[in-house]
Order: structure tokens, then C-alpha cells, then sequence
């Protein structure tokens, strides 16, 4: 059983803080300051350049990789952690249509994050072959898997609503129809249980800030099903892919599996932190932090919506059917979002009327939820976002 | 006049090392450390997600672009900070072709460092329409400037040798042919003058870990001319680069001039200790470095070649003709180098056989490089690297 008052217990939070944001940027845990320390100091400062090799540095993308493996249900081997989420997208889209030559279309849906769909989009003008990005609504997704689709790219829980595909389903009937699966995890790693290797997914892809806690900027991840890795095609042919990177070949001949996707020199600083940051998912288990987080944000909904009648529940109402988010509409959603953060409750605001907060059971508990509760009540009740006081410059992201 | 015992002063250099490796992996400044706790303690900790407006995080990439661009005589405002070198050869080779879409040939020798080769394989894949890479040798580079060739893409000191090629003579020639020019500065940042705008180079990368001392993995950068800015396309359209990235719309509207080039979130703790590292560059003037490193470079190559005559210069024995590193040939050379680097001179091995030593006028001067002839003379005479004590693990990169 996880003991979340001890997990909680790793985190700094600010003082007078109930932070509903970290399915944006996941809080400080405690040990991340002294691991980016020691990777400064006694490494870089000290080793210097044989820190590739004593330090380890050389091996953390793959190091990273299996940790997070273990957290999203993929094999061993076949995680490796560089780069941003965009350009981990980019990689398994053209490796996915390289494995479809004959299909033309990308199959997505509005609900996915923007980013996604523009690297989508530069991906289709630099082929120039006249792929199509076909966006769906969300609940129409299924019905558009037809066998023209060379590639399903979704996100597993919806940046915006928390609301979660059925990985398992989609991925079945994508297979059924011959379509490579890319699955989004940036709110789901960390968020809820993932099977990857249970839903035979082809690809995946996800961020480290978010629910893993990984700090600003940490680094990405991609996962590439062990029946697809040795052959995929990688565009982004970087020399740290290379199968004897320090060979200086001057021809690219990719790494075995996953290690194939690392692009350039991996960044040391931010690994170190996200190191530290996956040691508390040790002390957790997935199906509890599941379990905690579906029973707070039912609370939090149950709350919310007993005190604010004008907010509109804009999440699954059903748990199991959303992740670890809510969010509700409020056409001054923005300026009552303002308020909150001025109050210490800090959610975010989604164009053009989302208030979004994050429930991250390692470090929010039934006291924060109630907490966050009662200043939502008061804000909304009060307009607080009416008075002068209240409009500070709000989170971004 | 540049006060090198200030600088060095700056940085936090191992007891018993001389340090020749900076054009790998530059040292430590002692500022990283409080600027990286600062960000993690005080902004990530404290801030959690308004530090990318609160903190300025959002605005790193083009602040540090700005910075780097007083240092290779880019305009302000064209060089933006992010991803890894072999991302940053990828953008600016996509965009350099997309301008010169009815031709089909990359130039570029067999000098450079191979990651820029191999992600121009990558994209020459990908793109499928019979783009050819032509590797030719540094010396024959200009004959082959002709009419058939979209980009010439060249990293302007050999990762090798220290050959330097001339920016302006051959970005000059390419002009003449109708040719882009990219323009890698992996080893020139840092390490001598640059004039990006005065050579009129149309596309400039290179990466911040070397002479910039960023850290291990710390972020590239990328510039592009003015008068190109505003039209180049992006193939790797991430969310970073939208001219309005949390508006979320489902399609990509790119970014005025150089932001287009930003993809995804930045590194926010390698930022901070780049940050850091350039402040010691504000000690430094460039001209003054250059001086002083073709100084010690010179007096490097007449102490090694005066009492090591089984060494062979791999590096143009003309200064103004090398960057700041100096290359000898030997057979012996892997364990030539694990016995120097036990004895405390640490250098790097470049196979097959050239032992490679970087000069760093901000933190080695005449003593280091003395220190270090007095060395590699009693390495090199007794040959050292057969006794058993000195096969330590070598430096990787």
C-alpha cells in the first residue's frame, strides 16, 4: 500500500500554496536540488569530460527509459528518454508512415494537443506526398479508423477535458484495419496505469514534467514496440543513434531497437533531476495512486459543483472514464483563474473558457482538495475577479 | 584588454588536471552551481508553473540567443537556443533546401562532424526525391561549389584537425552559384571571432557545451539571416514555435523571423547554467581570446614537436589557418592518451589515431600549456602507456 503522506513528504510546496497544476509542471521533489548538485559539482566540475563513462552520463537515456518503462507497462530496453515531446512525435510519425508507404493519412483528434498536430503538419509538407491530417472529434475517433489511415496519433487523456481514450480498443481496431498506433501519454505517464506492451501499442510517446516531476524542460520519452524495433526508419538520424557513435563513421548505421531513436547529446543537468524525481515513484504503486486519484477528484467535483452552480463540469463525469484532471467551463474563466492563483489555489486557464486543475495524488491529499474547494466557493460566489486586488498576470501554461 | 586570470578565476578547475578538453566539454564555472540551485530552489520550488512568465523561463531562448549572438556577430533577435546540434542541422538543412527546391545536391566534406552528415542522410531519406550528399575533401570544397547544389553545408573548424575553412570566402562562392550555406560553429563559438552577419551566412548552427562551457548536454543554437527569417519554412513545426502558442489553435501559424525555430518546451536547468557560463563571456573580448589562443597554441605545438619527434601535427601549423585545438598523429595514440589523461593531461583520442588537445584561453594559460608539453614529453619518451598502471578507461568524447 502507498504511503502518500510519506511521498507527499519529498516534495517542497510553497507555503500557503494548493497547487493544482502539476499535470503542467509536476512540484520540486525535495531531492532534485542536492542529485543536480552532486551532477555539477562532483561530475561535471570534477570529471569533467570521462563523466560520459564514470558518471554514467552516456547511459541515462536508456537508464531513464527503463525506469519510466516500468511506470507505463512497456518492455525493458525500449524506452529511451532525449529531446522534447515534438520531437519524439515527429520520430514515431514518419517511422509510423514509413511502415504504411502505400496509405496517405494521419488520423487524430481535436482534443490532441496542438503540438502534435503542427509537427504532424510539418512532417506531411516535408514529405510532400500528399498525406492528409484527418482531425476528428474525439468521440468520433473509432469510426474513422478505415483502411486508408497509415497512422492513429492520439492522446491518451485529453489536455483540456481529462477525457481518456480506450487504449486498448483503439489500438485493436486500428491493428484490425492495419494501422499503426502512435499513443500520447504527456497526461497519462505517472497519471493512471498504461499497459503499452497489454494494448500492443506500436509507438509511444510522452513528457517528464508533468505527473513524473521531472522540472522544467525535463527531457521526453519514446517507446517503440519490441516487433517494430529493429526495423523502424529513423529520420532524425542523429549520432547518438548511430551503433558506434564514436566510431565517426561518416555513414549512419542505426543502433539496435530503441536506443536507434536517440538523436544528439543528451542533457545531463535535466536528466539528473528527473533521476532524482523517479526515485519517489519507487515508493508507488500505480494502482493506488489511481485509486486515490479518482476518489479526490470525484471529491473535488463533488465539491466544486455543491458550492459554484455557474461552473460547468467540462471532464468525464465517470472516473474511470477521465484522468487525473478536471476542468470546468466559466465564461470569465480567465479572470476567476487569476483570482484563484491570488488566493494560492493554482490551477490553469485553457482558451477560450477551461479552468483546469490537476489532482497529483503523490503530493495532493483530502486537506488540499478541501481546501482548494473552499477558496474556489468563495472566489466564485464573491467574484473576486471583479476586484482590483485579484488580477495578477496568470500561470502560462 | 581581456584579464585571463579573471576568467579563470571564474572557473572550478580539478586539482592535479590540466584541463585540454574544453572543446568537448568546457569547464565548470563556478556561478552554474548557485544559478542552477537559484532555478530549482527558488524558481521551479517556489514558482512552480508561473516561473515561465514570473521567472522569465519562456523567454530563455531567445535571451540566450541574443547573448550568443554578440559572440559570432549574428544581428540580435536572429539566434534562438534550444534542442541539440543534430536537431538545429536538421531545421536549417530542411529550410535551406525548401529554398532551393529544384536542386538536389548537399555539399559538404569529410571533415565534418559526422552527426551533420548523417542527419543530412536523414532528411534526404525522408524527403525521397533523389537529394544527393556530396562529401568531398576540406581543401576541395570550393571546386565543387556549383550550380546543381541546393545547401553547402560545412562545419567551419574540423572537429579533427582545427582546419578552418574561410566563412567569407566561401559563403561568397556559394552565393555566386545560387548555393544556401549552413554554417556549423561547434568549434568556432568561443573559440575565435565570427561574423555571421559581415559574411553574410544565410543559416549558422552550433552547439553550447564546448568553448560557451554550458554544461554537459547544454542546449544548441541556431541563427538565420534576416532577410530569410520572415519566409523559411519549419519542418519541425512544434507548439514553441507558433506565433501564439497558448492559443492552442489546431493548426500551425509559424512565429515571426527566428522563434519559428524553437520546437518544444526548453531546458529550463541547463538554460540556467548556460546563462551562468556566459557571463564570464562578458569578461572576454574576442579578439583578445583569438590572440591568446593562437599564442599558446603555437607555443603547445613548438614545446610538443621539440622533445617528441615520434608525434606528427595534424593541425595547420599556420594559427590563423587552425581553430584552438591542436591534433598529433600516432599510432599509439588510444594508449598514448589513457596514460596522459592518468597523469593528469586530458586531452581526447579521435580514431584511428589522433590525439586531440583543446585551447581555452579563458581558464588555461602558459603555465597549463608548459605544465602539459613537460608531460606528454615524459609520456610520450618513456612510453608510459605500456606499463600497466596507465591504461586507464579514456575519455569518450
Amino acid at each position: 500500500m502507498t504511503d502518500f503522506a510519506a511521498t507527499k513528504a519529498m516534495f517542497h510546496l510553497p507555503k500557503g500554496m494548493i497547487y493544482l497544476d502539476g499535470n503542467s509542471l509536476g512540484a520540486l521533489p525535495r531531492a532534485a536540488a542536492a542529485a543536480v548538485a552532486s551532477t555539477i559539482g562532483d561530475e561535471w566540475g570534477e570529471m569533467l569530460i570521462t563523466g560520459w563513462n564514470k558518471a554514467g552520463w552516456m547511459a541515462l537515456p536508456m537508464h531513464l527509459g527503463d525506469r519510466i518503462a516500468g511506470l507505463i507497462g512497456a518492455e525493458p530496453g525500449h524506452v529511451v528518454v532525449g529531446d522534447t515531446l515534438s520531437i519524439k512525435v515527429y520520430q514515431a510519425l514518419a517511422a509510423g508512415l514509413d511502415m504504411r508507404p502505400d496509405r496517405r493519412v494521419i488520423l487524430s483528434d481535436s482534443g490532441n494537443f496542438p503540438t502534435d498536430l503542427y509537427m504532424a503538419e510539418g512532417l506531411i509538407r516535408a514529405l510532400d506526398k500528399g498525406h492528409e491530417l484527418r482531425v476528428v472529434a474525439p468521440e468520433d475517433v473509432a469510426d474513422h479508423i478505415t483502411d486508408d489511415v497509415a497512422v492513429l496519433m492520439l492522446t491518451e487523456v485529453d489536455y483540456r477535458t481529462g477525457r481518456r481514450h480506450d487504449m486498448v480498443d483503439l489500438t485493436q481496431r486500428a491493428h484490425a484495419a492495419g494501422v499503426v498506433t502512435v499513443w500520447d501519454l504527456a497526461h497519462s505517464a505517472g497519471a493512471l496505469p498504461v499497459d503499452l506492451a497489454g494494448a500492443r501499442a506500436d509507438f509511444a510517446v510522452g513528457c517528464t514534467y508533468k505527473y513524473l516531476n521531472g522540472g522544467p524542460g525535463a527531457p521526453a520519452f519514446i517507446y517503440v514496440a519490441p516487433r517494430h524495433a529493429g526495423q523502424i526508419s529513423t529520420v532524425l538520424s542523429g549520432w547518438q543513434g548511430h551503433t558506434a557513435p564514436f566510431a565517426f563513421d561518416l555513414d549512419y548505421r542505426p543502433n539496435a531497437g530503441a536506443e536507434r531513436l536517440r538523436v544528439g547529446t543528451p542533457p545531463i543537468l535535466q536528466m539528473a533531476a528527473l533521476n532524482a524525481a523517479l526515485d519517489i515513484w519507487d515508493m508507488a504503486d500505480m494502482a493506488d495512486v489511481r485509486a486515490k486519484s479518482m476518489a479526490l477528484t470525484d471529491m473535488f467535483i463533488k465539491g466544486v459543483e455543491a458550492t459554484c452552480p455557474m461552473l460547468t463540469l467540462n471532464s468525464p463525469r465517470d472516473a474511470q472514464a477521465r484522468g487525473s484532471q478536471v476542468s470546468f467551463a466559466f465564461k470569465d474563466g480567465y479572470g476567476a483563474m487569476q483570482a484563484l492563483i491570488a488566493r494560492g489555489v493554482v490551477g490553469d486557464f485553457r482558451a477560450p473558457d477551461i479552468m483546469r486543475f490537476g489532482i497529483t495524488p503523490l503530493y495532493i491529499d483530502e486537506g488540499d482538495v478541501q481546501g482548494a474547494i473552499d477558496i474556489i466557493s468563495d472566489v466564485m460566489n464573491n467574484r473576486l475577479w471583479d476586484r482590483p486586488e485579484y488580477k495578477i498576470r496568470a500561470a502560462v501554461t
